[in-house]
């Protein structure tokens, strides 16, 4: 049997090419052209035949990533490509799964249909914001989990007595699993109504007075999220030792200045979309790429990933 | 303008009923033939150019249903309906969106494209148990609520003290649209890990002692998860004075003993299924009649639904 | 060159194991769980890359087989099988092939779509009610035959007199397929309008008087056009020893019993659907196993089918 | 509410006349060009918003006639037609609705997929070769029988005695509509095994000696079943005096110098394709363009088409 | 009947501001939020039952205008809309038509595809670059020119003695048509190969010696080619009274600068993109929104657009 | 691995047996019946598993040809081939592109979406009209060109001081690429406006005066455009020693005696349609045999085709 072929657009050349050398496997060349008026023109080398997986994270830059991810399949797909999945490992728009208001659309669904459209047979995604990402796609799609990666690296920084804690009620069953994996409780903080009135607080539900703590999250956009929960641990007595982990560290905007002034001692993330802006944080980056690579060699051999699947 | 024409199999003829009632229009007749070997066959009456809403929940008998939904909706459109709305209050299968073990099907999506494959132009649901069934349909859906009606009629039954109780984490953000309608506080019973050993136990989160509860939930099935929630209620010094709310009362097996031995002073539902297996409670029944005929009317006409639909 | 994989559902467990022994294939494992509500969820075992055959014929109990159906083809898909064959020996729906009257459903283009939507890239049907469903069909469809066994097991019990009976005119192509078969002359019953006035009876149209005949049917429900038939033969003078031949023996409600009150010497049939309700009736099932498996393996292996199908 | 318009092609120009004529609606202009390659180009009037109705019979030059066709969809909907609805009085390839043997197309499965993808929105057809027509179709179809109007031409053609006649198994029902229709008995000719040797004949069921006889069909093509029929009939004893009657009187190739040497007193047709070829036949042509005109104006209006359609 | 109603994003709002003020119809309102990783979520207001047309070219800034639009356009089917019409005014990635080389992609239908998907109904463009783009489309494309309305402008600016000039032969037929409009020749810059060695040089066809010269382009991106095609004009003996008309001037990069540079007495465009680029030349805009409007109001009210279409 | 496999239909049989014997491979039996009524039948050898190149192009008896390629292909499908690709050497209908007024239909579209709805997987064809063909088409197109080969033919005609001429604007490109094969400069034809009046021409761009020249195009119809170019040609002092190549000679109508009154010493084409009518004139056909069976064995093979399509 042939070797799969792995190629990549601008999004993350850094991860694709760390994929390939995991495999072992010769890269398919790839240019893509940014002609000046911002069009872009991919120029993909032989694929005929070929069992082809194309890596482009759709972090910041979303749209720019996406429509050139579209033109990436297309130009496989022409090109002769017996089979093309898009390793999408950061999948943007993610968060519009339902429209939460009147008028709004469901980006989720938009991306995963232009992705089906250009010409993508299946997909692979890491940690997406909504597990039921694979209801919504026409084509198959892969739900890896890099939790486990993660929680091996926590191994390092987390005493006996960290609480993992849950930023928010959305981030709940993403903290079980790594209270799972490390043998930790988890508390959650969640804004509630505390009476009848119209106050609203934010409450932690979980003793965490004088522990160390871990607040997981599947991404930090802005990072305030990250900084309420801070507070309200601080506020409930948290020992100062607070360790973040993340599957996606975007950092966008103002992240970085608003991580660097809360009293976090590492940020633990994995490089599903480029860590450029994690470099000015106290960090640990522990790559996706053996996970992709593992992903690829066994769709590719026709084996099950059940061990690499999120599940539950 | 013409009129809205309302027709129903059988999975739940009296609101189907209701709804054209409500609405003031004739019904489109309809019988279902069943032949001895369970296949059916529709007969639909007159539909040509008309904008017709097929009122079929898809609850227990759910397989039964779903197929009869199809048939009608094929007859609709064969029959040269304009316009075919499958109106499905109580979406079967909603919880299988995703697969939480290698090997499963997705019976959500396999749901929605069957409905679209049969000639469905839209869908209206009710408090579907996952939201994002939006984006998981070929075609439009409308997630309209049944809260502001249940929490209506539970002002009646829930002293101010009360406690409104999630009775697990996925019913959290529906038990603080309770909380909100009702200016009631929420506290939330969840599995949780107490301490770095294997030990789990299910923790409440909020404090209830003394207090009246309210416990909520989209749906009730086999009355496990309520029976648990009471438990834990109790434990923690609730006062013995609990209602229940839910929008879909299954009550399949042997849900209803199992809540008769619970000390639940009322059980407030809407009628999105047949409601004959709470009858056996002390109950109220809110009907969806009317919330459906507005949704109808509204959709005919061409009207924003804006109020009528679930947000957040 | 790997193995062609066998699964099956719940509507016949027996005949998918006996089409996989028959071919020497390890089944892939396959648990439907049916929670209370009536839910179906599937699991199936490892097929990622595999050419899979799902045997389930969709009899009475037709909804839930079908939807049952519809959740194995879809996990298959999921599960990443390379190619997915519906192996439906007895096709339910296959009569509503037309509407009859105005406000129907043409429920096997309903079922066909759904399979379609489902995952299904190939079906194998046997003796459809309706020829013509390959061209209902978006996916290609294998319609085998099973006139010959049927016909070979009939050597034993048909006299050299015997006349092939047409029960009514809708199989009267069968019919002439076992007469040639068989080296037998053919009879037809058929209901008719004998003047010109409103009077209609059934007619016979061949002689039959003093001799044994064997009535043919692709299926047996109700049995009632098997006891109209038998009656108009002895009308005619028929000898008393009739046997009967039928592809599907639903023997739906009061079959076996109506069945039980004819001088039916002996009743001759496959088991595309499980045969239980058969036993207790003179009969003789000649299994359908080896010839799925033939099917399958050819199939499987790229091989001309032709000597399998039905045709003319 | 505003006309619906009617075009045509090259096929039928007359009918499609008739037809606008009936419904006293201005047609909408239509040029075909036919290059010297044979390419051929229509040019369509406005249409923009309209509910247009392209009458195209698909007789003999069928491959021309089905592209004309398909071009004149398309360059309907590229004009902005609200709806088009293609009638295709006679629906060549019909008779391919299944493969009869290994290797085989199904052209009407073709033929409609081809109508689907070039804009049809809606077929109207006239008595298909198969009543399963529709099932085959992605998009609604209505059929249309003229049984009515030519059993009506018929009576001043076939005296009391006449037995209706059905030249082959195919037919049987069409000759049960006739018999109904006129209140007369039905015979049947088929090929049969008359014993358990290989000895084929042609059989007749019913009585016809001394009878006048009205042979009816569906289609007629080379009428070579027409003249084994009336042999059979002759040798029966029936009558000299035989009517035939067909929807579709293709009289292809030598059809009509064979029929003239037939005791065939008359040939009562429709218009549903050129009756040019009859003209050398004692005949008589009703005309299908009220029939046409009345379904048009019924699907244009909303209204139920019931007695229009052929049944049972 | 009611009007149509218009929205906008964020390509270009007073563009879509002055087809609605054209139109005298009250434009939809709409929002969209850019988050800070760069996502897109519009807010669009009440379309039920509307016949909606989305305004957006898909100008410089491209892919992130084109998934906007994607977005736009979802909102809108989900929100109800009876139609929704995209109007594009400027169409990008349209020169990605074919693949002129192994391995790229073909730009043109995967943004037709994704817009189709997306759920338009149908597009209106102006003056595409490829006037086959309608073919291209899954949905129909009406096909608008501005060629009539620069023309009208440039009779200020072009003296009896001009000389349309195509700067290459992609632009010939547009030349043409301006030379038919404003009654001129026309002369063609050409790369050809003067003999038969490898030499090759920008050719003239036509005679400029000593008259003013006016280029004409669909569009004008880097200026390189407006650039050549002066410099071959010049050296032909041009007088220096060089215009310069297109309909959509993106002038990216160092457009501006280039142009400055050049002896052109006027640029004439259109504001199918944003015009701001223009400005610091000497120029003229001719707006597009009367056009737009009329062509809005035409496809709106069922009329045909004949004299607005590009053709030939 | 296993042979391509090669089948036809009646368009042109010696080119589907050249391409047969050219790859070595035992071509698919294939017999394709024509009714007396115009209906096609085909009936394909065992093509199961197989990846099937079915080669017929669709020139002059388009539509039949077209339809028989339709039929073909689904034959294909239904007979379980892995892989069907159209091969399609001249592609009828590529002239309509696009609308050039209103009401026409856009034939390329339709011809390739109902190629694509009956079976092809993939097309190859060979300097199609427009080379934007496979942005039109659904599936792949494989664009190939013969001008390579027609070049080494001509290299025997063509003296070095010969000018390529284009006939008209629309072969310039096509010009240009024969001209840097040959070495030879180019000079075009056109249709052009000399003055500001009415007054409308055609111009010689480029210079021929005492030269052999050679007039290229992608199709010869009916000859009228090489005519007219050959009378410029004189007209601007031409050599009378005259060469034509093209690829398609469909030479439909009057073309052959048209050519014949010509100056043309040799009219050199390719076999892309048959070649019979050219046998009249001083002709070279250079067969594509060997061009198609490359192709077919390498995409066969999954080898990348660069050297052997059209580009630029």
């Amino acid at each position: 049997m042939t070797n799969p072929r792995i190629l990549w657009g601008t999004a993350h050349p850094a991860l694709g090419d760390a994929v390939a050398e995991a495999l072992g496997t010769e890269p398919v060349e790839c240019e893509v052209e940014r002609f000046p008026d911002g069009e872009l023109q991919p120029v993909v080398g032989h694929v005929r035949g070929e069992d082809v997986y194309v890596v482009q994270p759709t972090g910041p830059g979303v749209n720019e990533h996406l429509v050139e991810l579209l033109l990436l399949l297309d130009a496989c797909r022409r090109g002769g490509a017996q089979r093309v999945t898009a390793v999408v490992p950061y999948f943007g728009y993610a968060r519009q799964d339902r429209r939460t208001r009147a008028g709004q659309s469901v980006g989720a669904r938009v991306a995963l249909d232009a992705l089906a459209a250009a010409g993508a047979d299946r997909l692979v995604v890491i940690d997406p914001h909504t597990p039921a990402l694979e209801a919504m796609s026409a084509v198959p799609v892969e739900t890896l989990t890099a939790t486990p990666l993660l929680a091996d690296t926590l191994t390092e920084y987390v005493p006996d007595a960290t609480v993992v804690v849950s930023p928010d009620l959305g981030a709940v069953k993403l903290a079980e699993r790594y209270g799972t994996l490390l043998g930790r409780p988890v508390a959650v903080v969640r804004k509630t109504r505390l009476s009848g009135t119209d106050v609203r607080a934010e409450e932690l539900a979980g003793d965490v007075a004088g522990r160390p703590t871990l607040i997981v999250d599947d991404m930090i956009s802005t990072g305030a999220t990250i900084e309420a929960a801070v507070r309200v641990l601080l506020a409930h007595g948290s020992a100062p030792d607070i360790s973040v982990a993340t599957t996606h560290p975007l950092l966008v905007g103002r992240a970085p200045e608003r991580l660097a002034h809360l009293p976090v001692s590492v940020l633990v993330v994995t490089d599903t979309v480029p860590t450029g802006r994690v470099r000015t944080l106290p960090h640990r980056v522990r790559t996706v790429a053996p996970l992709l690579a593992e992903a690829v060699a066994l769709l590719h051999g026709g084996e099950p990933l059940d061990t690499l699947l999120m599940s539950g």
